[in-house]
């Protein structure tokens, strides 16, 4: 397939923007491949810096009909959810009357950890005659690709850690909870739940302070994949110039991704963080059958 | 055996003792059984309070030689660990001439993790002519018994989340990680490593606060069991006053800990303190065999 070849000029594609700039380079990429994005931007969570450089529409969520009647008038029949939304509370939703039809569905998914939830909110949309698509299926080279980012490579305790990492994150890929681990020397010192990368890189860098992780500085590795069994379609590991900032931070040695299914924000940007800093960033192949 | 058996007053029992309350409990416990306790306080971390009502000793980790004729003076062939005591950097450490000989032992138990280095503590003591025993062998009576503690019991789903939460103990043995998780209406928010159990539950608060757990206030159980496979010698899960409090303050429902394995310190205030914070304490039965 060629890039921006007309007989890809399909429909445009409904994009459900949360927040951060990934969005903005997604719809960039789509764009790039000939097919127009509409943004529809999740109020409280998009940038409008972000969307506003294509048709969009804001949203709040819990406003499905809403959503479905403006997708239909942009002509969209595939939808993609890219960036942070965090599950909100559900008597705080201001919910619209397809909304409540659905609430069924909608609460079983609030019972179970993101997993069910967004298996829930796909099931919401196709019942609303939208197909959810995946990011590699529309813009896959906004994944990382396996090898080193930058100048930086690990070395032989680092891919011991990385190997012991991922692991971890497909020990706990039943429960449906972290994307990330910290490993430095052989010690697991944190398993991301519902923290986020950055506040669990953050208790890293205040253990080293407070002299409770005694690995020195320059050792660990940060390393995030997606849930074995994960819905593709959703809520992906992310990385960008901030998480090399916080690994910096928390004295770690580098970062590791899985190849093909982790998003990196700004690359370039990245790749200079991480070569200023003498660290690694580094695509890794995904963790097959246990 | 009858407490207090004349028969069984053999001879003394080395307490190795770290911080906290625990170690004077236990050395109460012992002695009330007819066993006279030595205290051998890790500088550094035994509290001088605690071990000064019985026959002690100060001692510095890393001066084994110093240790193993003080313990021969005293005619201990018994040795117990208890109490809090973080892996020290191994650069900041003193030396004794028979540790240094111990050395590559010792460096093998620094990689890998706590059950690694706990291993080769015990290796080490026993190359110095002690036995390490453990605390249900010496003094069974300060682990939680299995039932409520206070007045309030959980519910149903508190006792799904506390199954869920013991399983994922469970899948994370393999790794010599947390011993300790946070489960809310059936989402794993947080998973113990290297930060411990009152830093994950001011997390989980902190979480709260800025509104990413989502889970109404008086939803979730604080969950602790041993890492299946421990070497039940070293390091059990412990719980006090300051672990309600810190549940309290993170919003939860309740703290289950395994019955027979995890330590209570003060039942009688945890249990006061749970009664008056309307959560519930108990002690449930480990998961088996995956």
């Amino acid at each position: 397939m060629t890039v921006a070849d007309p007989a890809h000029n399909v429909e445009p594609l409904a994009i459900i923007c949360g927040g951060g700039g990934i969005p903005g380079a997604v719809a960039d990429a789509v764009a790039r491949r000939g097919r127009r994005p509409v943004m529809f931007a999740i109020k409280g969570w998009a940038d409008a810096a972000v969307v506003e450089r294509y048709t969009h529409h804001w949203i709040a969520i819990g406003q499905a009909g809403r959503f479905f009647r403006l997708a239909r008038a942009e002509n969209c029949r595939d939808m993609l959810f890219i960036g942070a939304v965090l599950r909100p509370p559900i008597t705080q939703l201001r919910l619209d009357w397809q909304t409540i039809r659905l609430m069924p569905q909608v609460l079983r998914s609030y019972r179970g950890g993101d997993d069910r939830l967004l298996a829930g909110v796909a099931s919401v949309a196709e019942s609303g005659g939208l197909r959810v698509v995946g990011l590699h299926e529309v813009a896959p080279e906004v994944f990382i690709p396996e090898g080193a980012l930058g100048r930086h490579v690990p070395g032989d305790r680092d891919k011991t850690d990385i190997a012991r990492a991922l692991t971890v994150i497909a020990a706990l890929g039943p429960f449906d909870v972290g994307q990330a681990a910290i490993v430095a020397d052989n010690n697991v010192l944190a398993v991301e739940a519902a923290e986020g990368t950055d506040n669990m890189l953050a208790r890293i860098a205040d253990l080293r302070r407070q002299g409770r992780v005694t690995a020195p500085p320059g050792t660990g590795v940060l390393v995030k994949a997606p849930k074995p069994g994960q819905d593709r379609r959703f809520d992906l590991p992310t990385i960008g110039p901030r998480t090399i900032a916080n690994a910096v931070r928390a004295g770690l040695a580098g970062v590791a991704v899985t190849a093909g299914s982790t998003i990196i924000a700004e690359p370039a940007a990245v790749a200079a963080a991480a070569d200023r800093e003498k660290i690694f960033v580094i695509g890794v192949p995904e963790v097959t059958a246990r």
